[in-house]
């Protein structure tokens, strides 16, 4: 199936079921973990790896139950998994097979980069079939979308999509402080990261969407202008500072074109609530984000 | 031990050690491995992600024991083993551990990058400790050395060094062709790579060096200007084109601060010389290649 409708075109038809643009980040880290739950996991594992690694799994399990039907996606962050070696990226494998099963559209939050045939490597992992030793394809993680990171040139980016029917999300403006330094140095007629959305829109919308950050909304309308029909992944909105106007600024004329991820202030909100259930807090946090997301749009 | 000696000096010392300035990447991929490894592990596994891993760890083991005293460093690709998910997780630290075993320096190449919290889960991974469930610390997987794109930002690379002991080789110039489009942008008084440059010179030797492909020695020289006491870790020497005299164009005046990195090369020579020894294949190989460098060098 995904192999005849391109990944933006399914993502669309997941917002239009869903009636959300919400992406919802799968960053489990043992601080956000509920105590009770790390008893359990700490009393049946003991205190390895391999704890850290269930936990995550029965943590996201939960998560995922509780929001499907209420946003098209969710985005874990490799990086958290990937802190635990093997471990963790079992835990990634399950996470990814749950959140697809259950409907959901999966952007590995990765930012990989390589040259050439390393790229598509990670290509291979993420969206594509790595080769077995007999030349057969095996199965690969199995993601919808890759964040990728495109400053080491074109050429990074394209064998990325070379190895699988999946779609990338480019860096183009990240939302952290330090990204002035680089990104906002003058190349041509605009910045860095000018020229890196001009490279977006060239690949064309099916396939290849932008992380801007919802945290500069100046540069995110300025950024539409280059990317009139690109996907905008919009990390930032809660936790980093920003609020749904700003996560909207790159929008298009239409109001659509943004995915808005949050992750701790979703899957971290049974912290606020005072009680163990995350998944019952989760869902209600993902509510009250899409009804800001909504009043925001209106 | 680690805790007390620099990264830079512990790679210093292996040099001096050795009499060697080649790094040996290793970068398995099932169509590098012999055809009895290959019939060997697809009798004992079957066709599946684990035989792969572990036709990988033999194949890096025997290499290992080849090259273990004529070179002071070796490079896993860490997309290589990513491929194959958690299986491949298994044989990158497997691998890491015969490598930190045989003495010596691990430079994992992974080229990772994102933003302050995250960035510290990379470091953790690579460079340090994550945390368990009851927050004492695990181990991680190891390495000496991590590759890292500050392309996002100078707050994206000092999490890293803050999560370990360990050093960080930061993407100055690479080796690809379409590195000019972005890197080659004016930025300043220089480049996007000079201003990279001088972030990387005002983080010190000790534990930040440089990648600086070999494809482009006039822009090493200018480099080492900006950069005069810092590691540079060379690739593109050999299967990317580069002769011996292209990379050590950055070296110091005194003719250090190279580390040259051969894959194919080296992990590869078996398919030259048309037999199944890959370990005495790879010794014969890194020999020619100590001896080539060493030419260039005189």
């Amino acid at each position: 199936v995904t192999a005849t409708v391109p990944p933006a075109v399914a993502l669309a038809q997941a917002i239009d079921r869903t009636g959300s643009i919400a992406c919802v980040g799968l960053d489990p880290r043992p601080s956000l973990l509920p105590p009770g739950l790390v008893d359990a996991m700490l009393d049946a594992h003991g205190p390895g790896r391999a704890a850290v690694g269930a936990a995550f799994v029965e943590f996201n399990r939960r998560i995922i139950e509780a929001v499907t039907g209420h946003c098209p996606a969710v985005k874990p962050q490799v990086a958290c998994y990937e802190a635990y070696g093997a471990s963790g990226w079992l835990a990634l494998e399950a996470t990814v097979t749950m959140a697809r099963e259950a409907g959901l559209v999966v952007i590995a939050d990765a930012k990989r980069n390589d040259i050439g045939s390393t790229a598509a490597h990670y290509g291979q992992a993420f969206l594509g079939h790595p080769p077995g030793l007999d030349g057969a394809p095996l199965a690969g993680l199995g993601a919808d979308w890759l964040t990728v990171n495109g400053y080491l040139g074109a050429d990074t980016v394209e064998p990325l999509l070379d190895a699988g029917d999946g779609g990338v999300f480019v860096l183009v403006r990240t939302s952290n402080p330090s990204a002035v330094e680089l990104q906002d140095a003058p190349s041509g007629s605009g910045t860095v990261s000018d020229a890196m959305a001009r490279l977006v829109a060239g690949w064309g919308p099916d396939r290849v969407g932008a992380v801007v950050g919802a945290t500069y909304p100046d540069q995110a309308r300025r950024l539409r202008d280059l990317m009139p029909d690109t996907w905008f992944l919009v990390p930032g909105y809660g936790a980093q500072g920003a609020g749904a106007a700003d996560a909207l600024a790159g929008a298009r004329p239409d109001g659509g074109g943004v995915l808005v991820n949050s992750s701790r202030g979703i899957i971290g909100a049974w912290q606020e609530r005072g009680d163990d259930d995350w998944g019952a807090a989760a869902a209600a946090a993902l509510d009250a984000m899409n009804a800001d997301l909504g009043r925001a749009a209106s």
